[in-house]
């Protein structure tokens, strides 16, 4: 198999133009005509997860490696301790990024994860009625994405409307018409601003919410591996975060 | 008391000069003619504390109100709503952030709060050698600064050297030489990239690690006020997070 | 009546979206949610003139408070003077600037106010065959526009044809294809081009030439205000030279 | 007598790195080692003017003719038209512009043209303590500067200290520490702006402000032509406005 | 024949809005109105050239004269020193560069000049197969494009397929698939990126591969000056390399 | 032997600080402890070159391997394609491009490798009185540089001073004060503005005019390397042109 097979494949799934400007996804690290051994599939790459992977594989993560372009290649930053472990094992690296949370995974975290009836879909933000008290929201989040410690900022005790962005959605909230808004990596002056504008956030974690994106694009690659006699090997990156 | 006395008096305990570029500490709201009646330190400025403040009083905030210059007043955001309480009752605004952050606020917090023996200042960040245990750090941590539920980044068991930045510092995590990294406001991503650079992190919480600029400034303003028979008012702005 | 209403009929009457990149039209102060008492309609806005409108109105100017955004608001420049009064006593601004400027105010001022038959219009320019001498022209222009001292850069004696900017045009004078430019706020370097191209000027007044705003405006808001039992309010900011 | 000669004698009287940056003052058209027979001193250039220049020569203005460079020399611009009849007659260019405003003009002007005691200078601005009525401050500019119609922004009725600045100053107005500032180019939007700053404007007109630099120049130039047996002309440009 | 005929012919054979952003074909030197005595070709300008053309004469060439704006007219630069000498003689000069490149040049190059069968055009480049020894390739392009000294990058001993870009085209290297690259003013590092990516180069020449520009345009030419009973003079810049 | 202690002799030797805010020069691949087997010094890399050096080496390079920061290690440029290489040999890579350029080797080049007492150095430009013919000179500069054909572009028959830069310098035409200016990679329009600027030039190859680097830099290191008991190997990266 390869890899430009694969990225065609890819391509024809979530469209890799629809990604935002600012983005990187798309094939990162690795030649369009190589050969691939194995094909994994990850949120994130870390030092430990490579280790465990086959030399000449492929690995499709959500978040690109590389954000900042590199000018040296000599420091001890994340981007390129991975890259070096990447080109010495022959491993290639697809990003699904921005293109992906657009087609496919705030509708998929929404609907089938957290099982309630997303239907407005604008750019990254999607909502839904759920008509529940907060309690029960917060109940409910909680079990299915297996969240640990729910950090809330409260504005309301009942919630008709919620909005949803999977990863780091903060900068959206001048656009969410909904009471409460899910998303990850809430810091202190998004929620000064979110008390103002009277809405109710609720932080479902960058990891917690995207983790999900393994799974969704192994289901979504499905029919053609097995065309291929091929299965994806779905490896999970570990939560970063500890909580006492 | 007029606000040009009370904004020289500031000015020598921590030159506003000294703020970032991107920065907009000094006299937000207000004219530097203006009489002032009350004198109220608080962290930042919400809608419910605004009500207790009687009119024609100054307050000084660590926080900028205003941080995007502002085209309209007429949408619903936290700057434009507390902007309009403050002008309807006469209420003047100065603004000491990066310049105190700089001259006082981290050692006062690395030293006097957490008690740990800072001694090197580079910028925002200061660096202590503490040798203890990641398990007794993150109880000191917790007590000292009164934090409920502490997010740990672990890469280490023991740590000989600590640095802290108040607020929100992790865009600093290049620059810094020591174990573990104390600061607020910490992602995903950076989370995955102190992992990769070997760095623990503890989240000290941006609320809960600046909270404590009121009493540093009620303390370094306390002569001049009492050569002027006044005093100034402590008011807390509230935590917006609660966690379950 | 609510100001979201009223900014749906101005939007009708001469689209926002029509306004120039660097200006700033629209709801400048208030929420679109308010309610208005009172409607006032005005070139500009000056001190004295907010001291007789009443709270809870609603103004409407040509020339938008703010143009260069605001990081505070404690200096005395016209914005920040004018903006604290209009907050204190619960007044909104809405400024029709250039949008109205294209769709009907240099037409207004060229065929209603000066008698002339304007057809041609090319963004800010209009133009009209005239066929008569300077001097003719000069006293049509002093008498239709109140204009006491009339400023000339004479490059003809006889005028074919005539262009024709409200307010402050000059940056348009490579796009001028007429013999004679009229236009407020003519300065020195703008008459030396105007020579070398042979181009007449007429200095028709920066205020002289936008006054006819308010009667404008006023006549097409009547029919919607009749059908609401409401009367706007002509306002006049006052010309402020005197010349000697 | 050499270009590069009088363009050092020029730049001891006036060093040409005193210019601001978007200025082009320097040699503009001609070559430093080109041979000068007759020396031209003018505010301005414009086309009839040149008709009475002598080829091979040298003019010295204070306006610099290429502002905005040049990539096509074919429209009907001033520039372009001027700049051709210069090269055609073999005719050099200096211009002194805002490194003389600095050094000499603005206190000539002040000074010795209306006779009143400047003192502060700072930049573009000078300062001066007056004491007398609006009315006899008027009286004595219209005289000395040979004034027809003085545009006047009326703030106070008696003076204490004016600020000058010769040519178009009004984007200083933030920095004048006045009740009355003199300037030429005087817009609609200076004049609302300086009424609410509560400072009196007096329109002392661009091209009447700054005729004087052909004077002055001449005088500070004397001694090196007499030792070199030369005489300057100078050569009135022509105020483009008329009254009416 | 007024330059504005020839310039609508011109445009016609060649639309200037093809040009490139940062070119700056067009009229450079003259005015529309202008009446022509005599029309010359030529790839380039020097400064022998003008002394034989006859004032008030029109230049028709490939290469703007004008690249970066002009400031000032006294340095010793080509540009500068060419276009007095255009001012002097009225001589008019019309470039036709990033037009004629995409719209005729390349493709009379390769076809008519080199003789393949060039099929695809992208832009600025044209693809050939050829199907020939490398050998052979040489040997062609040094007659035919009649260059001494050829320079070459080798990569192949048999070439599939040639790319061609006449004048300096080798930042378009990342975009040639081909086997072989036609280009001229061939820098070392472009040299060395070839070879990591295995494309063959001959230096073609910037002038001897864009010399064929007069004959070109002549013959575009040649109908509307029969019917204007004139003809073209075709007046050759001289190659500023020599080789030993 | 550490990268770290080689870093710093070479920049005892030439300040990476000295380099030109676009250049790369520095430790580009690799980490400061890694420890070094053997060192080269090369003025390039290329893919043969490579097969022959020992992993866990260091190169020392003229030129740095990576200028337009990298986004994706995907496509076949030179940059990636050696990086790779590199990476998967555990090779390190330091680079010393404009520090010393300025530094040594312009001087190196001009005086013992040319055998001229040039004395001048202004940056990237040195300059020497030699006074004989162009002849006599070419036939100088082709034997000491080995340059088999000798691009000329002739002003003069007899030179009194020469300027030189290696490497790629015509960007410098301006700045040069001398009747003959030596550099690499003259184009086709450097060519016509030496021939109105009258300066002669010689292209003395970017190739064959630095190529002297690595004798160069190993006398620069052979104290130090003796002492460390080493010895470097000098490597030379092909040059890419065949004239014929």
């Amino acid at each position: 198999m390869k890899i430009e097979d694969i990225y065609t494949v890819l391509n024809n799934i979530s469209p890799f133009e629809l990604q935002e400007k600012w983005d990187n996804s798309g094939l990162i690290v690795g030649n369009f005509n190589d050969k691939v051994k194995e094909i994994y599939i990850s949120l994130d790459l870390d030092l430990k997860m490579i280790k465990k992977i086959k030399p000449n594989s492929l690995i499709i993560t959500h978040h690109p490696l590389i954000f900042s372009p590199l000018k040296k290649i000599n420091n001890d930053s994340y981007s390129t301790k991975i890259l070096k472990k990447l080109i010495k094992k022959d491993i290639s690296l697809i990003s699904m990024h921005t293109n992906i949370d657009k087609s496919h995974l705030n509708m998929y975290v929404g609907r089938e994860i957290l099982g309630f009836d997303f239907k407005k879909i604008d750019d990254f933000i999607i909502t839904a009625n759920i008509n529940m008290s907060l309690k029960k929201l917060q109940k409910i989040v909680k079990e299915k994405l297996n969240i640990k410690i729910l950090k809330t900022v409260k504005s309301h005790k009942y919630i008709n409307t919620i909005a949803l962005t999977t990863g780091s959605g903060m900068s959206l909230l001048p656009y969410i018409k909904a009471d409460c808004f899910l998303t990850g990596d809430i810091k202190y002056h998004d929620a000064m601003e979110a008390i103002a504008r009277e809405i109710t956030l609720l932080d479902i974690g960058h990891y917690e919410s995207e983790i999900h994106f393994s799974t969704l694009l192994n289901r979504l690659l499905e029919k053609y591996l097995k065309n291929n006699d091929k299965k994806a090997i779905i490896i999970a990156s570990q939560n970063p975060f500890n909580y006492k």
